[in-house]
């Protein structure tokens, strides 16, 4: 009996409510001004709920590993991002707001070029203008809606990218990528890694084929490169898991396809910050776990932009009392990884974690920074254990064992 | 090679003592006077002994998860609570001081009452008086000491409870539980989980039926209910995994039968913590590890009595420097899961954890609180890595590689 089994067996419904906030990102190491994003920036009302909370470290895959979005969530969301890995092409669907079903298979694409010996010429089509992508991939869809039953589905991404989902039963994954990854080559044909996956693989090759007769007069995008072939994971339902009620809200489409994927209801929110925190107040009385995601906080980290990366938290701040205000259960605030400004990209570092319900040790951190939450009282722990301590302080977890 | 694997290869006997010191439940949250017992209680000797300690915080299972006694007492004793759960049965055997063979097939058992109609009208026959329980159980055990070849130990608990022992060969655990849990349904009879368990199914069935009959007269606890049918769960022994010889000192059955399973020597000893430091005293030359259980901090956790749960702790305070003269080559004093008064009941939180031996780092830490063992030199760490850090800090661990 492994512990995810332990927890479902655990967990019962309350109507008691937790409230996980998310700053993606929010993880840091000291910039040229020799502090963090959370050190630097004025945050009364989050210093304040530390004050208020025990405090920690989470790791969201094991120590000094880098996680992606993927797996960072995952962890949050209480599922072991190891078990439960999530193909690079459903991301990439869920990142553009694709809707998956367990009957898909995605993948990434590119549009490249090739010369007329059929040999790739630029990987990336010369970058192509987005709304140029838009229009091809109306053309592919136009001549390509199915293959052999297998209805074919088309969404552009920014420049050369874009996404294709097979839709239809006896899809497996398993299958090598269906790009030469280096430009001198013929484009390359997806091979099945069992004969679980030939079925996939024949629909696939027959895409690739019929693509490139469709982008024949489309140069520079004259030919698509597949990656990344994977399906819908399938994940157990947090309803199923948990107990619980959930619901989501986020403004980016990846982070409410992950929602998504574990049985999350995500609510219709606008573009802000402000929008996100109405939403929640609203739709309080309906569910008993909300997610709440906070994008920019990771999308500054990511630009190398320190000095927004701070506003972000500070404006974030000023919505506490709000949240304070419907009286949680239990309410943590975290990151799903570190995104310092000074690396432009994730990080590896743990994230600080706070949470306050009324049933806890309360710690001495007053400030909530990352070198605070290392003298909490949670210690350093696995972020996949924040949803177990979310439950046992809501109340919503049954003794184990007599 | 799993953890327990490795540990067993390189344990090896030696003179060197350790004691374990468990304060049953003591871990607790902050009470009405906004402080656990630990921070309330005048504990000079313990605060002392912190002083001189490497301090941290355990966890039994896995953080946010409430153990039983059972699963806390394991992971103390260096064993894994997911990969070695003991049944309900067998806790309740243990628990009412009854000796299990690795024969035996053990379960709950309620006096409950069936009307004309063999309906239940009460699951647990009005609670009738323990006296009554225990005539009730006796004329059973006249009646019924045997079936096919399988002896059948019937024990009084307190009120409607009882246990029922089956010893014999072939008994197979996997089966439901003969209670359908709810009044104006028939009695139920238990249903082998695999084919294993069918003889055991029948012997059960057959019990079920003949206790029926013995009880014709007995209104109300007219008829029985089994639950939680469980083998002795057959753990490797700590003489084996550990090469100790290993003696237990506790005052209620339930934790001597625990340190049975594991395969200690338990010491008689009387009722009072005074008694159980003179077992201690007069026991030592002759055992390489004493785990010594106090139980009060935890009966008046769960009952809610904040005052009494501090006492108790004073209490055992006064024995330290008693255990000190005793120069153990590594002392630790630790919980097996917390019971807060505030909570009445076993909870999540870690268990503050100290150990004493000459290879220390010795910490900051100057209290023996929950609080300040956040900040010990230990961290936060799972209490199934408790034992490895005591047979280390007795030098009774070789190297583990080249």
């Amino acid at each position: 009996m492994i512990k995810e089994e332990i927890i479902r067996s655990l967990t019962v419904p309350t109507d008691s409510k937790i409230i996980l906030l998310v700053l993606d990102g929010i993880g840091d190491i000291p910039y040229l001004n020799q502090q963090t994003a959370l050190e630097t920036a004025h945050i009364p009302n989050l210093d304040n709920l530390a004050a208020q909370s025990v405090c920690g470290l989470t790791d969201p895959v094991s120590p000094g590993i880098t996680p992606g979005s993927g797996p960072a969530h995952l962890s949050l969301f209480g599922y072991d991002p190891i078990k439960y890995q999530i193909g690079r092409g459903v991301l990439e669907a869920l990142g553009i707001g694709m809707e998956l079903t367990p009957d898909d298979l995605a993948c990434r694409g590119n549009f490249a070029t090739i010369n007329e010996a059929g040999l790739i010429t630029d990987r990336r089509a010369g970058r192509l203008a987005t709304e140029v992508n838009e229009k091809i991939c109306r053309m592919m869809q136009d001549k390509i809606a199915e293959i052999e039953g297998v209805k074919v589905i088309i969404a552009p991404g920014k420049e050369h990218r874009f996404v294709v989902v097979f839709r239809g039963k006896g899809l497996e994954e398993g299958l090598t990528d269906a790009d030469p990854q280096k430009v001198g080559e013929k484009i390359k044909f997806t091979e099945p890694l069992s004969s679980a996956a030939e079925k996939s693989a024949r629909i696939i090759n027959k895409f690739i084929t019929l693509a490139t007769e469709v982008l024949k007069e489309s140069y520079p995008a004259n030919t698509v490169l597949l990656r990344g072939f994977a399906k819908h994971p399938g994940l157990p339902l947090m309803s199923e898991l948990f107990k619980l009620n959930p619901a989501a809200i986020a403004t980016y489409p990846m982070y409410k396809g992950l929602a998504k994927l574990v049985g999350m209801k995500v609510l219709p929110c606008g573009e802000t910050i402000e929008d996100e925190f109405e939403v929640l107040q609203k739709n309080y009385l309906h569910y008993d776990f909300f997610y709440l995601h906070i994008k920019k906080t990771d999308s500054y980290g990511e630009d190398g932009n320190f000095e927004e990366k701070v506003k972000i938290v500070e404006e974030v701040d000023k919505f506490i009392p709000e949240i304070l205000n419907l009286d949680p259960d239990v309410l943590v605030v975290t990151g799903d990884h570190s995104t310092p400004a000074s690396l432009k990209g994730h990080s590896w570092h743990p994230n600080p974690f706070m949470l306050k319900s009324k049933y806890i040790r309360i710690d001495e951190v007053k400030k909530f920074t990352e070198n605070e939450c290392v003298k909490g009282g949670l210690g350093r722990f696995p972020a996949t254990d924040a949803l177990s301590l979310m439950l046992a302080n809501a109340l919503k977890m049954k003794k184990f064992g007599a």
